[in-house]
């Protein structure tokens, strides 16, 4: 990338500022994203992009996993609605969890190349403390409970402001560039619905991002290639029983409480396996009822995860049978939902190393960021799908000093990082879709 | 009694009923009864009672359980000074907690005797279907997800009557006449805190009833001593481990939610005893947190039962060793709130043939009730009292045609047991303060 | 009966004790009673009884529980040849398994009357202290790790008396007598099988007795009528997993020992019942295997009990599906074996009006025993059928100062008792098989 | 290694081959390894060692951990008298699990090195089958239940060949030898009592070995630097109730069945770790007592393990507490003993080099084995003492055709693998201890 360009994009650091501070302002929680999908879809049409997928073109309505409840959907819808910036026709589209968008560049002959960037927010009580910066610049959440505290903010802001940087470059590109901005990550229950509706199927470079650092961190700079990420299932399981009064006729009900602590037992007691390290961990039981009452009830929602494909299908297969067995104990029954699912992300060494070469062109340090995270991402479908015919992926971490821990009330990262992921998409686009 | 005092009683029907139907509309649960107190007070006060003690006077402070949250506390008593008959000096009185009421008449020298009467409902909602007696009648509850679901109302009503039917033929007395209007007999949570006040330390003669009956119950009458009850302890056990990330570092955290989940299993498990048959059940649990995090908290209500009083104990000591051991197991605190307790309720034999006899004199047929019930009654405590100083009690039912099972939202009792109630308490007063 | 005739039973006095140790130093277990069968079928045999059924003709074949294993009981045959007073053509007849004796006196019109004795030993290392009675007089067990220790030398001995003094006097009996020696009844396991048999079927009057007694006990009575006892279903539980190395490959096992730890818990969690009070027991697990293999066996030997049939049958329908299910759960399979069963005892009332007036006819008091004994008494099978075609049936306790409780090492009866039960048992023959 | 001493090795092959046979003709598990220790201490000495250790001298008493109980000791020494090729004077010295030689050579100034070879059998059913090679070849255990499935006899030999070697080879030597002859490696019982007798301190190179290969495995070769070996913690647990007739008093007993049931479930819900993989597995458990008898013992046989002593430590310490928080639960005891412990297995890189350049100059190929074992090894813990005091440490494979897995009763190794042990400790004692 030359010079002027690389300085065009630094004058787009107060235009992205302002951006994701609006977007951090009305965090919506995943495949509630409809004020921030009618802006992102508002955008692109302004920007002249060849076509601007939304609603039912861009998931696979089926595929979307932790689907939220009808009423929370319109309650969602209704006060997207309200808010500034929302723009009500593309709003419309977004409606019962049809939110994300795709926007596509289309430049000629030569590779396919995708760009994913992930839009929601998350159900956490930002902070109001002074320290905390958005609270000091006036710009924290408006939505009491929920926030961008994961950076999507940032990631949304990238992607607005590669697409505005690149289209006005378009000629140096040749091959197909799809921006996909993903809903629901958070999660991981909404990448394969995009998966499946086949967006990936003709990529040959596929790409993706998230922000990344500590309090510690001195300087910014681009990890090239994450690794680590564990493979995961997420499953909420609901007992039903039959209730009776516990001191009159206990024998007439169905314990469904005991049937679920059985099975949370059981379920972290699944044997340690071989094909890879695991994790599995039941956060939230809610078993309601009165005291002198069997309960006749209890939700559990819970994830195994692995290192690898094998371990987490080892894990999952034994957890769905522990749940099964642990009901019919009790003569109770569940109802098992799967409510989002990771694979591990495959990184193309020879992608990991364009993008470092890439972060070098744009001036900026790369570094490994080999260490394991156990976390888990759903960008992880898309890895595996474009790998899985041939093409390439990498995942890299746009990294700067980060106030607390991710998904912390005072989670921040970095203003500056916007011009990085910038710079960093844009020159990959530059390196991916040259003319050969 | 006389034909004329019975005719006397049957003229009292109406105003009974009216009674009833006031308090049914405003059913306020245990320790909330501000406006229901309130109106007994004024009531008694009215009447000319030698002695109404109110608020700090009628229970032991520390003495009572399962307390609500000041807050719930605080908009009890906010919404009763907004409401039809509350009489805002006794509300005052019965702010924080501290409702319930003792009427006392002083009839010269004989002996002490003990009316109980409870006064708080529960949190049901109330049919509103028009086959239900009081949707029928337009005088269901205005207090939308609560209801006298157990016939308190009732239970106050005659209370009253007798109070005033008994003030009126106070030269037929001899002796003192204790009238115990008790809050918060749902849960077993009253009962002993006036007790520890000392109110039966002097009580000859200890009298309770409960409404009792089915939809299939032929006819009004009186069921001479209840036995059965069981004796109980109500816990609730707050779980407190550590939150930490469930993939990146499951170590970090204390898991509350296995610690309950290894308690509730060995609760249930607690080994049978030969000291009396038992019962024990965790009703609720509620552990929340998200499913990627170490749960770092659970909150169980539990409670445990005995056909005697060693049984129960044996429950008692037992869960309490589980919930403790279980929490250091994976370490974590727990800690142990007692919410309510009952003991087996012991009726004098002697007492029971008055209550029969009175039964006859009033001119109602009266039967046995010796089955077991399998419920507790927080009365057990007062005939414990009693009976342990050398005194005689009795529990007995006021038997009519109830419509569905007690604690519905369909319950309901005739209302013509209202005057039975009356005749009953008021000819065993008759009976046991006669001059001898 | 008459004074010659009760003095002609207390001849019989010092016969009854040699006959007594004589058994007392062989003990057999249940189904392994071969010395103790062939004597029995001796005596009866050179008595004149009209019938004398042995081997296949006592018990039906498969519904015989708990059969030991060929080798212990080929083992116990041999044993049994070489020992003294052993009849070989009877002990032949006991192979296998097929041990008890019933002897038939035929006596023209009149009721049929069952009269049951119980014949097996105890795995119980009879005490060596010269306190102890047996020892003091020579005669404790030959057969170190088995005793009589609960009076099973007693009853075989009283039905023998009975059998030679009735016979001696069957002129005065009118209908027909069956003296059933009863194998196997420890662990309940014997009886249910003469039943399936038919023997019980025509049977007008059934009786049963039992040693009882305790070391303060002051005076020989007869208890008529002992009630309490539990109903009580025996299974051996087997789960079988598969092995593998815990370190290496954990997955490739299937945990046996996790699923038996799983039952466990939660057949002790089986809820209790209004249907009547309720135990359950795993008094026995064996799950063998090296420390870093994963264990693929798990050996439980358990029980329930119930104070009523609907009590117990909840607790092992409940227990099998437990059962099963933890099997499931670990993908591990069980294989469950019924070893053992009892129903609850029913007397009528008639018949123990019988044997309180036999026991004053006899010149020995007669007490009431009505109280709960938590054990378990496969006399139930007999009881259950004959009150079940219209008979009446009657468990007695035939009481004396008993040393130390019953199945400990110690555990003795004063042999005085002998004399009482022939006594008791004769004079209800009389009474019974009188004409009418 | 000059060609003629390379041949002069190879003509060992015969001796070390019969060596070996007479060796796996009496296996003898650890610290009953009497007759084995006779014979090495015999060989020491015959050969000239300047020290033979034995006995006392050899192993901290204290710190061995596992040690049979003194009846099986007192077994193993008595059958080892009768056994040809023991020698008395030293198998004296060996009773009391005292087993184990050292044998020391000091050749003036120069490095200290250690060289370890394990000599312990395993309890397994040696195969019968004449495919097997010992039965084919009439070597196979006279010790029913006990084989060398693990090559420890290969091991020892090799140690003895190589000592026959050496001495013959002294002048080429400087500094100190010791060749370290451990008990009870299985179960990793020993090596920390040798450790903790101080035997490690002033070593500076520390070299073990161990067979490897498999069925497929195409020739002979060193596996240079073993890794991926598990750190490791055995413990027993007794737990200690109270027994009671589970039918007529169940409350009097203290369940220990139920203490330990519930330990095993929540030793394998021990929550995963982020400091390393991890395994935990309970191989036994043993709990005896009547069906109808509340359980007062449970024996348990468990293990942790972890691919860090971080990860270990983790587990060890919370299978501590649950085992003890188990007992507590239902008012038992328990006592844990430690009867087994590794820690990983740490190399030197550079020592690991040596070994590699050892086996070439030895003319034998070297290979990676760098892969994951998920074993435990007890030379861990010489391995941490060496190096933790600036010492070098390799743990290498001597790799041939191995029949059936290691532990199984067709284990096998190819017999020219000790030529090449002889060969690869050789040649490293010369290259470590030339003169510089």
């Amino acid at each position: 990338m030359k010079k002027e360009e690389l300085e065009e994009i630094e004058k787009m650091d107060e235009a992205l500022r302002r951006r994701r501070e609006s977007l951090h302002m009305y965090p919506e929680p995943g495949f509630c994203e409809v004020r921030t999908t009618s802006i992102i879809a508002r955008t692109l049409t302004d920007l002249g992009f060849d076509e601007v997928l939304t609603g039912k073109d861009v998931c696979d309505a089926d595929s979307r996993m932790g689907l939220p409840d009808q009423k929370t959907l319109d309650a969602a819808y209704k006060r997207a609605l309200g808010e500034e910036e929302t723009d009500p026709a593309f709003a419309g589209r977004a409606k019962d969890g049809f939110t994300g968008v795709i926007g596509i560049l289309h430049c000629g002959e030569g590779p396919t190349v995708a760009m994913r960037f992930d839009i929601d927010a998350l159900p956490v009580h930002e902070s109001k403390d002074p320290s905390h910066y958005p609270t000091a610049h006036g710009f924290n959440s408006r939505h009491e409970g929920f926030m961008h505290a994961c950076g999507h903010d940032g990631h949304t802001t990238v992607g607005l402001g590669t697409a505005a940087f690149l289209i006005r470059h378009r000629d140096q590109l040749h091959g197909t560039l799809k921006l996909i901005f993903q809903p629901a990550e958070e999660g991981v229950r909404g990448a394969r619905s995009i998966v499946a509706k086949g967006h990936l199927d003709d990529v040959d470079f596929c790409l993706g991002s998230h922000m990344g650092g500590a309090p510690d961190t001195k300087a910014l700079c681009i990890g090239a290639g994450m690794n680590g990420s564990l493979a995961t299932t997420k499953i909420n399981a609901d007992f039903t029983g039959r209730s009776a009064h516990a001191g009159a006729m206990p024998e007439k009900g169905n314990n469904a409480l005991l049937a679920a602590a059985t099975a949370v037992l059981n379920l972290h007691a699944i044997p340690r396996t071989s094909q890879g390290d695991t994790r599995v961990n039941v956060g939230r039981l809610i078993a309601e009822g009165g005291r002198n009452v069997i309960c006749d009830n209890a939700h559990l929602e819970l994830e195994v995860r692995g290192t690898s494909k094998e371990a987490n299908e080892y894990m999952e297969q034994y957890a769905v049978r522990i749940l099964n067995a642990a009901a019919e104990m009790h003569q109770c029954t569940v109802a098992l939902n799967y409510v989002g699912a990771a694979a591990t992300i495959v990184n193309t060494p020879a992608l990991v190393d364009e993008v470092r070469k890439a972060a070098g062109e744009a001036g900026m340090p790369a570094i490994d960021t080999g260490t394991r995270s156990a976390g888990s991402e759903d960008y992880s479908f898309m890895s595996q799908c474009v790998t899985g015919h041939g093409g390439q992926s990498c995942f890299f971490n746009n990294i700067s000093r980060c106030a607390g821990p991710f998904h912390s009330p005072i989670f921040d990262f970095q203003e500056e990082a916007l011009v990085s992921g910038v710079k960093e998409f844009s020159q990959l686009a530059f390196d991916l879709m040259q003319k050969k």
